[in-house]
């Protein structure tokens, strides 16, 4: 079969031709109907070789869904034909976390070698995919796998750090979104969706900060230094209640910590390198500081259920696996608009 | 194997010869260490024909234990050899809230035929056990089996009940508990151990309320009509901010409703028939009413942390598999002090 | 000054002249902008000499709006000629739920007589009205008083009923409204506006559905003995996560027992009569049943916040204060649409 | 009357006699029975001017305990000869986190010039203390004043960062406490009465860990570099569930960041001066860090439940109010075991 793969340090992926896999005891493979790119495929592919840990060749794609093709002994759950997506952030099961569904916080995943596909195990970015637990596949019924792929991560990652901060976001409350891009513009149509907080949207881009208002910001204000006055001056000095940081640069972190209220939260989810200093001469009264990782099994079911009611869609820019290469430089260089998904059959 | 069953309406459960199953799929069986007695065991020992859903025979037991004996094809987790728990209230495993490991609200548990062990599937009350799946086990490392097993449902049932309104069990609060028996006597000690609450039990026999003392009560009462205003009178007329009721008659229930204080919670955990009328004319405002069930799966991991940190001890009596008749009729008679335990093989 | 007063057992209420009251230390005078009607005052004025307990004679209006006018000695916190609304649940403002402002669930008000305006001290239908303490007013700012005074119950009840059970209103969930008149139709707005639940309103009247439609609910359905089957059918056979009840008699509290599912919740607002007999073998597994009370001091405010965002509007009638008794008889014959409000002073 | 005051930038505190206070509308006056003293009033003492913000002269004491004197016009909730404890963290009164009575969070009190008592306003060292409004008093009943005087601030702080994050600290997680002094003391007593956390205190001197374990740590280890591996290795390599830094320099910092756990919690109350970097790369995946400040209304009333029930005692040495200033002086040195206490008044 083909897979696109991150074959040595440094280099541009490529599409290969590998022995198609036969699923394990316990695994499921995929037949890929859709695949979606991510910035932090390009952040690994951009990693020195002494902090790369992903192992080579890698099969990229961490966003994967597809057509249950083949069941391996002992799996039970889903059938042949279902058309399903992959919760990516695999781990043991069995831990506290995992008992919970909660397996992005899995503890012994490191331990165990288990990492989810695209990011250590094969990924999407192929003809087929193994899964290694039906656990693993959430049913899409009627929805578009190519329209939904994408929120297996860009839409879970925020719903995830939206929900974990929930109680804050009451009437008359304020959430800051830096950053109106691929996480940040389903952020907002999430916190429309959940909440009836105030969003403020912030991006250097005036076409982003126009989408951001399009799909649900009540403000948009340019992602600068005069953000933090712009943000007090809208919530009469008091700051927003949750401010979300898609970007995670040491400038936008910096907007963070002074425009968040006291008691508020900041969710740090893009990975820019920053890091915000975090105490009590440094942020305010009971702020607290998180950097949460992609999410639950359930609540994957749930973004799902979101995009069912059509309260949360993805701009989606499609390409086949040969011109996934493509893709990637178009990614890096920041020319699509919304996420780029790649369809590996005609009929995908 | 031998197998204790209950063969026909009416009759008592006896012990017979059936073949040793051999795990399917994805399975796991056990050699049985210890299987709990319940009572809910002789109430559905009790019922009419008519109202009987368990299917004919049954393998008794729905607190099981065992050492891991054979995986079926594609069972992973778990290895030949180790020392486990079942978690009891099996569901679907893909369903919202079996992604949370709260497959005791399974909603698709019912359609698709999967019950509990001993309430529907053989249970474990055997030689040998089959487990459907690796997730439903729970290392029990270094704990005892026969002294643990009991805590599968007589534990995890009021720790579930216990946990659903830790909200309400804030210092300064009270919380009744009426029935100080098996799972009344295992509640108070959880309380004790995670709460500061101040505890009162009620219960009709003296022997149990001693034995509520000792395990950490902070008041006992006769449980009858006069409960209601001693528990006025030791809350300053406010009422208990939650009182769990393992016994679940009427008599009880009424106490229940009239101890609780407003925006209190009752929680009806025993099954002894009685229903509580909830409404504005009815209970106080803001309490609620519920009938909680079993436990989740993460709540029983921590079920077994409490066990090893010995805040929770339950008091056994063990039985041979052959004694095991013998220890239902006890149990009816009310003569076993804590739970009955069986530990079929010798070495146990 | 003028008060439409409920002077005795059994009579229509009406308009007298009685001295203005001069505000005592600690307490504020209003001059009334909006008192709101509501069924409850025509609940009170229906019970029997044995179970009226509001003394006589009784200012009617526990919806109350108003200018500050003057203070008593003492009053802080607020400054003549503030546009307030009063929030009604009146407690000490010490214990422990004051302490949280959710005075709605003082233990002490009972004890020490301290009762809602209207509902025991003197209420809004007048052209003054004594607050005993500033912390009972939420300013309004620019909400016009008229328009926002029934938010103060009609909103709070339906938005404190709501808040309590969020945690089941997850995207995926459903939320059933029975009854969509004055409370309910609030209801379906706030839900629609801090939850992505499925609504589905029952009612009686078909233009009652209507009118919820027009607020938000997904479905409608006639409130009687098919709607259990039509939400089932809804949801897959899995009945509802929350069920409103703002009617409360038997048939609606019957609907509620059969449609709402497994762990789901039963808010019962609506003092129709009707109680819900909870328990085992009466409620699913899980489901638990309540009966809140009115709402808290933070959630007034979140209430007014809605309404400032444009997501909570509530229909108003006007009256001036003379024809409020005829205004009662209206709303007893059910020919109020939406909430009525008295204004008693013309530049109102 | 007499005061102990902070009088010039750089001195030492000093007992001076000033005119008795009289109680204005709505306030209170004490005569007070116990004043704790607080690394906190060193902290401020030793700031350069240009960073003072407090007043001068200031009357020191944010740890106050008194009998009701004398009430101002307007004043209610409280009668002359109660014994009271000052809940020191005033507000507002009407924000939306005061009206939760989460003062400690108040949006107005900056602006308003709202500030403590001994921090900002005349604090409890002195012979009358006046405070604003009687909402601010907590009923002492039985308690001693002495013994009691020192959870207003060293109990409620930690009880409010661990109630905080309550929900992590279920059974079987790990909880470190960073410094068993004057609040760590109290912390650990804290944690062992509300969870079953296994807890691992840290320090410096081996004698405050005797103490740690004294008062209920599970395992105590000298607070220096090694720390993290103890942590570790106690932990299965997870890491604690919490960490509470009670230190709060950066030696204390790097030790929780490098011991916490995926998805956990790191609480600074410490005011020693360092911050902890966070984010993707610098903490765990789902760790997320917060400097709480002081508690709740509520939170106080149910410290004193614990204290009430026995399970929180602070080890108390008592001065008179000449002696205070030599008691600032070994609390600046190191030398007071537990927390100091001045009581102004020889029957107090």
């Amino acid at each position: 079969m083909r897979a696109l793969q991150y074959r040595s340090i440094g280099s541009a992926p490529e599409v290969v031709e590998i022995p198609t896999p036969e699923p394990g005891p316990g695994q499921v493979r995929l037949k890929v109907t859709a695949a979606g790119l991510c910035h932090s495929d390009t952040f690994l592919m951009g990693l020195p070789a002494e902090q790369y840990i992903y192992g080579l060749p890698l099969t990229l794609g961490h966003e994967g869904a597809g057509i249950v093709d083949k069941l391996g002994d002992g799996a039970t759950g889903v059938a042949v034909g279902d058309s399903v997506a992959v919760y990516g952030p695999w781990g043991c099961g069995h831990c506290h976390a995992c008992s919970e569904g909660r397996e992005n916080y899995c503890t012994n995943a490191g331990a165990l070698g288990i990492a989810p596909p695209g990011l250590g195990a094969p990924g999407a970015m192929a003809d087929y995919l193994i899964v290694d637990d039906s656990r693993h596949l959430i049913p899409l019924d009627d929805l578009d796998p190519v329209d939904t792929v994408s929120l297996t991560d860009a839409g879970l990652t925020p719903y995830h750090a939206i929900v974990s901060c929930l109680d804050r976001l009451y009437p008359g409350s304020t959430a800051v979104v830096i950053g109106a891009g691929g996480l940040g513009h389903v952020a907002i149509q999430i916190l429309r969706a959940i909440t009836s907080a105030r969003i403020v949207a912030l991006d250097i881009d005036e076409d982003k900060l126009a989408l951001a208002r399009e799909v649900g910001a009540d403000l948009t204000f340019p992602s600068n230094t005069d953000a933090v006055a712009a943000i007090r001056n809208a919530t009469g000095g008091v700051g927003a209640q949750v401010v979300f940081d898609f970007v995670g640069t040491q400038p936008t972190l910096d907007i963070a910590q002074q425009s968040v209220a006291m008691d508020g939260k900041i969710q740090i989810v893009g990975i820019g390198g920053g890091v915000l200093p975090t105490g009590f001469f440094s942020t305010p009264f009971g702020a607290s500081v998180q950097a949460p990782y992609w999410g639950s099994r359930s609540e994957l079911i749930e973004v799902f259920d979101l995009a069912r009611r059509g309260f949360v869609k993805v701009h989606v820019e499609r390409f086949t696996l040969e011109e996934a290469p493509h893709a990637y430089e178009r990614l890096h260089a920041g020319t699509i608009s919304g996420r780029a998904v790649v369809v590996p059959h005609a009929e995908g």
